[in-house]
């Protein structure tokens, strides 16, 4: 990877202009945000209580403000140095007040995310003040990621690689051991290969456990010839990554080659759509035609895969009743999977950004067929 | 502990029982529960999209209902197996199509968890239905633990107490390592002891960092005459212990005995408080009131403590601002803490659940001033 690595520092003031367009379009004059991520991506704040007013006119950004409560008062002047930060423990109904000093006339709300009860408190805040619902708009803008960004998914999935070639090399994926033991190794390896944390509890599902597409590791034992499926991800820099391999342990019967083999082209028909352009519904058929043609639809029972990011799940789903188009620098998933209950599973999953020229693979472990005696 | 260690099942229909008699007292015919945890605490389903409708009357337990996607098909099976069980994507919208072919008339809706678009989407396809707010139902049930939730916390708690001794013991609290080392250890020590998984990213800070109540563990190096803040917990069974100790590196300081001592005296005096009947407030004020006679209560910038469980925050808040009373078998922490910025703070807290005779102490760890040398 002698590629651009990214860049050093998040522009958070370039973001919070992007999405000033997105407000204009909008018809709001500022926007509530109460997302603790979408916060954390427009100003680089981290704790676990706040709120960002942002307005739609770049003349008054000295009036974009935060507001946390006094746990975060010194983090929040480290982290967010270039906007005045307000200290309150009831920090969107504090926001709403200022705004109405200032009379802001509407106010967009993430409607995705306030709550009902929520709701009906900035509204006894409002006043005069209109409050509009502006679902979705910071997490338009997250879709599509910076190279600062990027550098920080590659990082996320070359710490997961390394934990996975670690495991591999050590022999801790062997007949005898219990499903939790090899997560919890996996773990500690990804941590001693710079992950901060892990994405998602990682899956390690042998046997006919490999079938559950979610399955929580167990005592279970791993046996010769079971399907070992991995599931799992590290986090760097607050960007997750997101891998599947499915192993078989000591020599592959017929069937699960076959699977094996079904799963990887269809896999591959999904990644190779990956196009600025394409509809996020077609990527998911193209690697859903493969498993149906073959007569397994019904052994496909989720979504092909998902936008990543500060979130483990984010815009865009990719899947059958997915909206919208992919755009060049949104980081997905492609992740197709056959699970036949009570005897098991194979899924594939990869995490790439989507390119011009064709995919940008991030999680670079190979996906050939992996017998590991 | 030779104590009972808790009933081996959770009583799903039981709770169910109790959340009908308040269903009863709020008006409603059923509750439409959508919080993934109230649903796991009312059914023992683990999935991450579901939804549950629980009938008031109880002649018609059967109309109980739990949905969720294709992906849980075979886990709601084994995990709910009392239940009737749908499955479709848009969970909560289908049963509100369901309860809507019953005739239910008055539905309520966990509206501090509902988002504004949500709703939007229920009473689109509400009809004749009504849907009244009706927050909070679960999460008051959830304050009061039963037998077999008090035996998962103590097994936290134990997991945790066991992950710090073992750290002490083998030297890997000492000068010269960072606090993400640290940190990374005690994880690791809590998952050998048990832990299936950390209640929140482990905080380890050291000297002035000390001084953040919320600190993230950096490479910042441990030196003599730090003190040294953890705050941490471990997860069984889905329930959260949570402790913090405060050692010193080396010779205590005067300044830092007299911190450590007041610190101490205001977490006995808020653990000395807690009694059924008690409100939450007051118990915020006998420890708050030691630290302000002293003349530090600027330095004391948050709560008391909160409730613990199947999530590592819940009712009830012990603030100030708290409301309500206290009730036996409540479980909560008990944190106060005093921080000198720039130069280090202490913070001490337990785990414990609320009893007749006085509080039943969880996290066993010594609360005297530790010195490591």
């Amino acid at each position: 990877m002698c590629a651009d690595q990214g860049a050093w520092r998040p522009n958070y003031a370039a973001r919070r202009a992007a999405l000033r367009d997105l407000l204009v379009e909008a018809g709001a004059d500022a926007l509530l945000v109460t997302d603790l991520i979408n916060i954390r991506y427009l100003t680089g704040f981290t704790g676990s209580n706040a709120a960002l007013l942002v307005h739609s006119w770049d003349g008054i950004e000295e009036r974009t403000m935060i507001c946390t409560d006094g746990r975060y008062a010194t983090q929040v002047g480290e982290q967010v140095p270039d906007l005045r930060a307000e200290i309150a423990r009831a920090c969107a109904r504090r926001l709403v007040e200022l705004a109405g000093e200032w009379q802001v006339g509407r106010i967009g709300f993430e409607s995705h995310v306030v709550t009902v009860d929520q709701h009906r408190a900035l509204l006894e805040q409002a006043g005069g003040l209109q409050l509009v619902p502006a679902p979705g708009l910071v997490e338009q803008l997250r879709m599509v990621k910076d190279p600062y960004e990027v550098g920080r998914l590659r990082a996320a999935c070359a710490a997961a690689d390394a934990g996975l070639a670690a495991l591999l090399d050590r022999g801790g994926l062997r007949p005898g051991r219990t499903e939790r033991e090899v997560a919890r190794e996996l773990e500690w390896l990804m941590f001693e290969h710079g992950a901060e944390a892990v994405s998602f509890e990682t899956i390690v599902a042998a046997g006919a456990n490999s079938a559950v597409p979610h399955h929580r590791p167990t005592d279970a034992v791993l046996a010769t010839g079971d399907f070992v499926k991995f599931d799992f991800g590290a986090v760097v820099g607050g960007y997750h990554s997101d891998m599947t391999r499915t192993f078989v342990l000591g020599a592959a019967a017929d069937w699960q080659r076959d699977v094996y083999a079904l799963v990887y082209e269809a896999q591959r028909a999904g990644r190779e759509s990956l196009r600025p352009g394409v509809p996020c519904a077609e990527v998911d058929s193209a690697a859903r035609t493969v498993i149906e043609r073959a007569g397994h639809g019904d052994l496909f029972v989720h979504g092909l895969g998902h936008g990543v990011g500060l979130q483990i799940h984010e815009a865009p789903g990719i899947a059958k009743t997915g909206t919208g188009t992919l755009l060049g620098g949104v980081a997905v998933t492609v992740e197709p999977g056959v699970y036949f209950p009570g005897r098991g599973g194979v899924r594939i999953e990869d995490t790439l950004v989507v390119r011009e020229g064709g995919p940008e693979l991030l999680t670079l472990t190979s996906k050939d067929l992996t017998v590991v005696d």
